[in-house]
């Protein structure tokens, strides 16, 4: 492949933001300023795989689908509504971009949404210890009471209500990734990993259902190094990681090798949930092969391309 | 391309059937059966694209997004519970699928599920006359309350309720057209166009919303011209298309030129909004270049494609 191939993270944020009106309209705004970049980035003449969060559409699903029993449509499960988020926000996006590309003068560049599976083991530790906060909120008596009835875990959330936590074991393999590689080889967009992908585990060749969440820049990572991409681009609603976020003597992390930034990582500069997982994704994929790990905001990732802005991770 | 390439439309009650309930798991079930005549397809060597409906899929959908309003999640409109059905049914029946061709030593076949767009004509004259009954039932009272708040239009749905009726226009084009080619050349088994695709118009490079809903079979038909199958096959719940239909005189129809066929047609034999539109598709499909279209059900599909049984259309 001539051009180099980037696979870039979009943080499901991007789509819908926290307050906004859930609508489609309010969807489709937002990703027509979130594709902007991803369409300079194209123009540049680099190959693009586009990943996204889902988190507020397969949140609003799961209500969905708990709101309509009383209907008598029984709740999918969320593999099934992670799937249908895919559906969902791939559609949106690739209409967003197609727009955009054809302002640009690219009007035969085709944006192709591919659903994606993950594969995991079934035997991840993780199984054992669920942490990912999904779905409805509820009282704690009403998640007592929903505990008792199924094997499920709830928690409280961050002070917010009570939720059901999933498992987020570790992604292992994309299973469309050899589809995905030859799109992007023929000059497609591809939007694919949505959500960080449907988790599916396998065994003697029979598929077991899997109630997981993926992260998604953990995937992202796993396909753009199973695929042969050169660079990994998390984008965020940061510039840069930092050293003592939020402190006084906070200072942005530039161009930096992966042990330089183990050091850091492991200190314990990064938060939990948040900027930790970013890290350890861009320091691993340059430990498998890949050439730059970025992290950036939407606003530097045309510089850090340049390698003039964002966290720059190389060998 | 070496082997022919067969496209494959499934008829949305073979997912699932009235009366069953909606469950996830019943849904595999189906699509266990459903899929077994696929996968021996695939053995014999054909290069297979399978599409297949949504009703029963994103009429729960449509039903899930009128309960949850009450939750404060507002509705999504039609498009994007279409792309939502496609993400559901196509992680299905990848599933369902690859475990039929691991137990049938196919190991590394791939079945991919693409997000498929259909490009209509926004002054079809379809949008002057909405014909297809989509989603929830509503009582003759409330059908009036709701026509009156909005544009659209309601109609009593076979006595079994009233029920908001869109717009069926043609299928001029399948956007992800190229892609899906390209994937079945490679050796992957492609699932595309669900529920007849997501239906767009296009004006001068941006998009407009449409709300409609493609026949499944048309679509299906467009797509198999557009990537040069060679082989459309229709499968539905009988073997063969027929004459005098459910008299007395009852005779099936079997291999047949689309002269022939024509002349049956002309002669108003086929059920609007059954077989009508099916023959119709199979017709054009031969029309356009095809070498043969197949109307059958499972249990004939393979000695159909032997031209052993089915209703089968030659130049």
């Amino acid at each position: 492949m001539e051009k180099k191939l980037v696979a870039i993270a979009l943080g499901g944020n991007m789509i819908l933001q926290k307050g906004q009106p859930k609508t489609y309209e309010q969807q489709m705004e937002n990703l027509r300023v979130a594709t902007e970049v991803i369409v300079k980035i194209i123009e540049m003449g680099y190959g693009v795989i586009l990943t996204h969060g889902n988190g507020p559409q397969v949140g609003n699903i799961l209500v969905q689908q708990t709101s309509a029993v009383t209907d008598g449509i029984p709740a999918q499960p969320l593999n099934i509504c992670g799937a249908m988020s895919q559906g969902q926000i791939g559609f949106m996006i690739q209409t967003a971009m197609e727009e955009l590309l054809y302002e640009a003068g690219m009007k035969d560049k085709r944006v192709v949404a591919i659903i994606t599976r993950v594969l995991v083991d079934s035997s991840d530790s993780a199984f054992k210890e669920p942490t990912k906060p999904i779905g409805p909120f509820y009282t704690e008596e009403e998640a007592i009471e929903l505990q008792k009835k199924s094997k499920d875990t709830y928690i409280d959330d961050a002070g917010r209500g009570f939720r059901k936590v999933v498992p987020s074991p570790i992604p292992l393999k994309i299973l469309e990734g050899k589809t995905i590689r030859r799109c992007v080889e023929e000059g497609d967009i591809v939007i694919a990993v949505g959500g960080g992908g449907i988790p599916v585990a396998r065994k003697n060749g029979q598929f077991e259902d899997v109630e997981a969440v993926i992260d998604k820049d953990r995937a992202t990572e796993v396909l753009a190094t199973q695929i042969d991409a050169e660079i990994l681009m998390i984008i965020t609603d940061v510039p840069n990681a930092y050293v003592n976020f939020g402190k006084p003597d906070q200072k942005a992390i530039g161009k930096i090798t992966i042990e330089e930034m183990k050091t850091i990582l492991d200190g314990g500069q990064f938060a939990k949930g948040s900027m930790k997982p970013k890290v350890g994704s861009a320091i691993r994929f340059i430990e498998n092969g890949g050439t730059l790990s970025i992290i950036t905001s939407p606003e530097n990732a045309i510089e850090a391309l340049k390698e003039k802005a964002g966290t720059l991770l190389v060998k």
